[in-house]
């Protein structure tokens, strides 16, 4: 039976030393979140986003614009986030209104303010091998449980599923910057499980409820599930077959409890370090 | 015996092309090319650049800096060149010397002019699935011999082996971004030949004579050699072992004229295309 990686439990000590570095800060590190129409998961992601850096100290402004706002204007409130001294960090919260050019808004955010790690400023960095002001906040959340676990990543055969710029692609560059040798599948992929059972590490982000079964993975592979589906009777649930897988693998990431509570830990950290840079940046 | 992929020949038609445009153009493409120290290849790779641009019609600024040259001097004089109207592309031939960080020097040159693709900005979006403004030259030339070959990327299993900023990384982007399943190796893997044997498309660059031997590849394998290697008697060779392999794979480059002369290629592919977004760009 796989060790279960207790995403909750990871989460729950970086958060508490997070807080305590914030206790004693003069200013408090501030997330602007900016939302755009009615989208209701969009208000729940961005409530618990609120919620979570009110508890740790993070003071968070929420932008709230209508669903018909133009893109002009979208920009002007970027630019005025860029240049407001007290804001840190910015965050656009997705998916933006069809009339929107989602790159654009997100290349406006200056890269240094960048919390999500979109800007291509950021991201070219990690596929460079260099450092990014900060790292993308998933991606990001997966390392730490494998470091958390002492889960070696040098040398080891790593196989991402699912090429999305949230996950799959920055995913995949860093574990290759931990040297890792890295396969990168996807929809076209052909003969998946050929290549996942040679995986000693496989990351499933696809949102594809049961995609990865037993007989697909090899013994003693480490898995990390980034799916989030639901079943039949509304239960949330990854990418894995997690009874079945979990009988051959060494390490798994239980849905929920897994890599889920990583990601609103990592933005709280990000925001955290950008504070930093940019107080440091200050200072010198 | 596998077909040979002649990256002389393609190379030729593409400049052909590429002259013609430029023939009657009464504002030519101006390329610039700074050069630190004395290196004696520098000087011969910048010379080749000069010289095949005067013969395309494409001007070129070589731009000579001692050795002893300061950073802050480097930084200017990018900066004059990314304000100067008349220069499209502008080019910093490495290595440069020790005291110069070769970061900070790559993301001076402003985006738009970054004809060699080193800037996070550019790379970012290559990382990212979206357009730079130009791809790097070495890639740009694998894929455009690929695509003259008619030799379909999509769905296949391209293993890349290296990861350099030059070739390596960008490749492997450049390649899932076609729908490729890739996987990226490195000095780091185990079980190279494992993993080199599941490849439809096996791109090599190392450089390091006869890593590839012709038991690491499955028949009518795709095999791309950007290795640059010298043999006992000092003939010019890559990183496979042609002669064997050659008798399993269905296409193969040579080396010398496989990839190598795709590369000025595509540099001045990318002056021309920098020239035609610059122009594009006062326009609108």
């Amino acid at each position: 039976m796989a060790q279960i990686i207790d995403g909750k439990l990871v989460s729950k000590k970086i958060l508490e030393n997070l807080s305590d570095e914030i206790l004693f800060l003069a200013q408090k590190p501030c997330l602007a979140v900016i939302i755009v129409g009615n989208d209701s998961a969009s208000k729940i992601y961005v409530n618990l986003k609120k919620k979570k850096a009110l508890e740790l100290g993070i003071e968070s402004i929420v932008v709230e614009m209508p669903e018909t706002v133009s893109q002009e204007e979208l920009l002007e409130k970027i630019e005025q986030l860029n240049n407001d001294k007290k804001v840190n960090a910015i965050l656009v919260q997705l998916p933006l209104p069809q009339h929107i050019d989602t790159k654009i808004i997100l290349e406006k955010i200056t890269p240094l303010k960048d919390v999500d790690c979109f800007h291509p400023y950021n991201t070219g960095h990690i596929a460079a091998g260099t450092k990014p002001y900060v790292y993308p906040c998933t991606p990001k959340g997966i390392i730490r449980l494998l470091e958390y676990y002492n889960i070696p990543v040098e040398g080891k055969h790593a196989v991402v599923i699912g090429r999305s710029n949230i996950v799959g692609r920055p995913l995949a560059q860093m574990l290759l910057n931990e040297n890792a040798t890295v396969t990168i599948c996807h929809s076209r992929t052909k003969n998946l499980e050929e290549i996942t059972k040679t995986a000693d590490i496989l990351i499933s982000a696809v949102g594809q409820r049961n995609l990865i079964k037993a007989n697909m993975v090899k013994d003693d592979v480490v898995v990390i599930d980034v799916g989030m589906n639901r079943t039949e009777d509304n239960k949330l649930c990854g990418d894995v077959d997690f009874y079945n897988v979990e009988k051959k693998a060494s390490f798994i990431t239980p849905v929920p409890g897994g890599v889920g509570p990583m990601t609103i830990c990592s933005l709280m950290q990000n925001t955290f370090d950008l504070y930093k840079l940019q107080n440091k940046n200050q200072v010198t």
